[in-house]
């Protein structure tokens, strides 16, 4: 793991994830730059001192010699967004598969970096955006797949939080801090650290992808610089309609990651917050509501439920759930055998959501006119 | 009233509504341009032949002449749109006070003439925007005005309906044919019949106006010409940001009506569909959640409610508060009496509505394009 | 109509349910016992003053003197539970049918009178158990006669109120005074005010009766001689078990009677404070959710919703319903036709609720044991 | 670990509930009485072979021998209820901390016998109660310690499955089979399996133990000879009412324990199919709905979340917390530290849970009579 020393919150949250199957043990760490810090934040978690580096450089060099057996099988990137870059790239050329936080870099450029970067590799890259993880999302997914809801006509998604709508970050406040400065964020705020999720969440599900945007972002924020709430229209491939708006300002809003799809056969949708709960609606029958592990429900939906119908998994569960889908793939190629269609956010995940975000931005540059997605 | 007939989906709501309060007796009416349809559906109603007329000229001319004692006090307007602007003009240069659905008439000019009318013949007129008359609604608007929410940054607004998925027109359903014909309806399809609805819901709670909207209209229903979908952004007049959405192709909605708004000491959010109801959230305080004559409500929301809390109140009775408000001022002008603040839609919501449809159709025309209202 | 002066809360609540399907009109009444103020109610009520009587006696027999188009057609009793039997055995004696709220009577013996008039007079007589007026009430107890749920095992039933968890009744609070005052109420306090009820909601929807009932009584408030809490075991004829819950000291609570059934094909939930929503689950299908007006509904269910889905109605709308089925009737009657299974609560209802109190009363008195319904 | 072989639903839960917080590490295990599939099954759980037994007896004799810095620090059983008894006992003797599931062993002399040896051994002992583990029931618990809601009145609490409704222990359904089999489940089925669930979180919430109960049980499930339904009246040591309702043929319920408690100043409702929200009321306030990690909490709540507002945490995270309680306090005691107040079920829930059942089985013996709990 690089970074994510004591008190940091994305850290824990892929350590729990991690553990959850007991498919994957944490063996070493560089979790600071600060070799002190790093040890420390190891022996808290119960790791040998020599498997705790003082820099993800030393780290990724040091377990590479080690014997195949006890060196890692790969590398958690889990620093705040302009470290993911340089970490994952030497991963990746030293041959580790690389588990990396969203978004993907601080640079569109860096990004595609990266992506030709793992092509030629053949080492794997997943992004944790791990709302797809959830057994419902799954669920959604397959029966807009399956055709069920028809073609696809309107899409409404949001991904709401207040946290910010007080200038927390001049508290002192770690997470807040570095997510309103350009020099460690990028171009975008809510847009990276929320927006990403939602246009991956919206992808994931219907399978489109936008054809152009217009965004309006706000800077409601005393002194932002970075957009800390954002409105856009949305203009999808296929002819659907949609909006998104995403928010760090709407005060009382906790994470409020929410999707409406609206076919010409059936809509469904799903909040984030009420994870275990599909709504869905259609022309000429009642409301039905799918839960985890209940009745008629796709296989995709049922592989990935842990506990029976009733006992709600959360957020980290959903996360679990990418890593266990990365640990099998890791796993397959260890023992030789490919995996079809692996199920998790990749790096081509990632080239679109900084695409989206500098769209955005770019949109809102010229007064939310409409943009497309630009390599 | 005028129109209503029987089989009329709102000249029934306008009846019952009127009804409920024991104020307003039906006592004439010309409720359809064939007489003898006309005297039927009065004669259903209970009413004598001789006040069931052929058509609202005949009407208004007749009842004049009858002595003030028999003579009906107002005139409610409940005909498609195209039919509004003609009685109103008649019955208010006749002295007539009037009721009359939204949106208020075919063109902005028309608005704009009854508006000239209304303000010289010294009568009034309520626009019926029924879902201002829900005590939660009234509850929302108070705290927003008593500041109990800071100051105003975001604001989420929706209108969704799935009535139009199909292409129900070519059924010969009544309700749809004459909503998707412009000559009609007026240049709003979904805009006129529920956008106007939207905008004046989040007019009456937060008191802003809308500085500018950009607007990306659908027309998804084999052909149709006017709108049957629609994305907007809003920029408020005091520096607040959002988004409407509306739809009658959202399929499996049924009348979802829905707002939130974000200030920066506290938000709320309503739905029409669960109306008594009102959630709220703060800076450190839980979530609270008022309730229709339930603890600490303003006088604004427990004025209106008919009965104790738990015992909900619906639809036709929020449209009866607007009936309700509206009789309580024809009373108070026929005894001579003044009354400060009447609460209920007036001519200028009217008009109000009437620049919020031809913004949005220009815009659409645009590209999305910011537009403001015009007169 | 007899009670429901100005002030009345339940008097007010007849007269708008009677008005909102315009099939009824108020033309006379004996609102209070006291001359002066029943014409003031009266007055309040535009009645003219010649139709405003001192007593429920002067009304009947001046109104059966009137000519027969202008004489009222029945008479809604909506005092409280000690003046029902007088003023229902007059009218009914002298011809005219007869709404009344309920508990019935005071006491069982002055039920069953009534019973052998109504049996005797030819007359009709509607208790006004409100909540069986409901659509989604309508659509469970068509699921459950036409087997969907197959055989009833399991029932869950609850009436919850808080607001006698103070003693409201020492402040001058009228509505709180005369219910729990014996020889107002009868013996049963809340078993009377709601548990009659949910009693009465559980057969309708079930269609089944209680065979043996085991109650525990609260009496929580200081000084309160009769029940305002209670906890029941029910045991009904066709071999089901089940609860049922009843309080007015359940704090918080507003009107929270609710009902689940469990049967060996599927089971339902409903709720009035939530009243447009009918949950279902089944054994191999997802939960389906059924609204008035929406997807697959029984006629039942469809014949009495008056708006269309999304547009919620409530409490009046569904006391409108036995109104509204009553003139039916009455009507009918009128014109000699009949009506096969008129859908109104009737003196069955009555006799049924009051046996339940009954049989609670002693069980409690028992200790909890074992109690049958007895003539 | 004894039991929970490959297959298993509740070993799996342990063990996952186990790895969450990084505390715990699986070293060994008795996973199944043959050794074959004991191996198998802990080599599917990357345990070396030497440390998968064939028998409990086994482990706990082999891994007493295995220094300190290695062999196991803690004991978890979870077998079906007939096989409790005799592992606690062995481990307990030599020395090792225990976690076992519930109930705590077949028989009250057995759970009896079992207190003696923990109060005799000084090692601790946590019984699964798993849904006390979750943040906003530590909330309630912490409301009504603190007086919030005053003094308590009512109880409602219930726990309502439907996976029994058919009868699927006669398809070969492992979980189903033992569960309705006294010899292995003992004397209640439903009671022992999800009604010491409710009444222990009753009791963790409100502090308050049963004086007496009645209890009817039903047998629905054609051929059972345990419970498979009850409903039970509650007399609270402190003059509450309540009711208890348990199912497992409460066809379409998922895993639905719920309670509602109320006082004389305020009251609380929580569902754990719903876990992340606690609803209150309250005399004078409106509603107020906590979220874990959200405004105005207990330290009691704050100190179990793992993740920020929003981020829902489950089942297996609740279950979690009791693990992670029950180590700290191990460590606690290697390292000779005291904890006040240890936060998690004791073997003195489980005598209480067992009391239960024998006064709910015995209660229903007698046509449901009062009874209270007997050593």
């Amino acid at each position: 793991m690089i970074g994510g020393g004591t008190g940091s919150f994305i850290g824990d949250v892929h350590r729990k994830a991690a553990a959850i199957d007991g498919m994957i043990d944490l063996v070493c760490g560089a979790f600071s730059s600060n070799a002190e810090k790093s040890k420390a934040s190891g022996a808290a978690l119960f790791l040998p001192e020599d498997r705790c580096y003082g820099s993800f450089e030393e780290m990724i060099l040091k377990e590479i010699e080690l014997p195949e057996s006890i060196r890692m099988d790969f590398v958690s990137i889990v620093t705040p967004n302009h470290m993911h870059f340089a970490p994952a790239k030497l991963a990746l050329e030293h041959g580790f598969h690389v588990v990396c936080d969203k978004p993907m870099t601080l640079t569109l450029e860096q990004t595609l970096e990266i992506e030709s970067i793992v092509e030629k590799s053949g080492k794997i890259f997943a992004l944790t955006h791990n709302y797809t993880g959830y057994p419902m999302v799954k669920q959604a997914r397959a029966m807009v797949e399956n055709g069920d809801l028809g073609h696809i006509r309107k899409i409404q998604v949001q991904y709401l939080q207040g946290w910010l709508s007080t200038a927390v970050e001049q508290t002192g406040q770690k997470q807040a801090s570095w997510r309103v400065d350009p020099t460690k964020s990028g171009i975008g705020g809510a847009l990276g650290d929320i927006g990403t999720h939602a246009e991956n969440l919206m992808g994931y599900i219907t399978g489109l992808k936008i054809k152009e945007l217009a965004a309006d972002l706000g800077r409601f924020g005393e002194g932002r610089v970075l957009d800390d709430d954002g409105n856009l229209l949305l203009r999808m491939e296929n002819g659907a309609k949609g909006t998104m708006s995403i928010s760090q300002i709407a005060l009382g809003e906790e994470n409020n990651l929410a999707i409406k799809v609206y076919g010409d056969k059936g809509s469904l949708e799903w909040e984030q917050e009420n994870p275990n709960r599909l709504i869905t609606h259609w022309l000429e029958e009642p409301v039905k509501v799918y839960t985890p592990n209940g009745n008629d429900l796709y296989d995709a939906a049922l592989n990935v439920s842990r506990i029976p119908a009733g006992h709600p998994e959360g957020y980290l569960e959903a996360f679990a759930t990418i890593y266990k889908n990365f640990a099998t793939h890791v796993m397959a190629i260890l023992s030789g055998e490919t995996i079809e269609r692996p199920d998790y956010p990749t790096v081509k995940d990632g080239v679109r959501g900084m695409q989206f975000i500098y769209a955005a931005v770019e949109s809102d540059k010229n007064n939310a006119a409409w943009t497309t997605f630009k390599k």
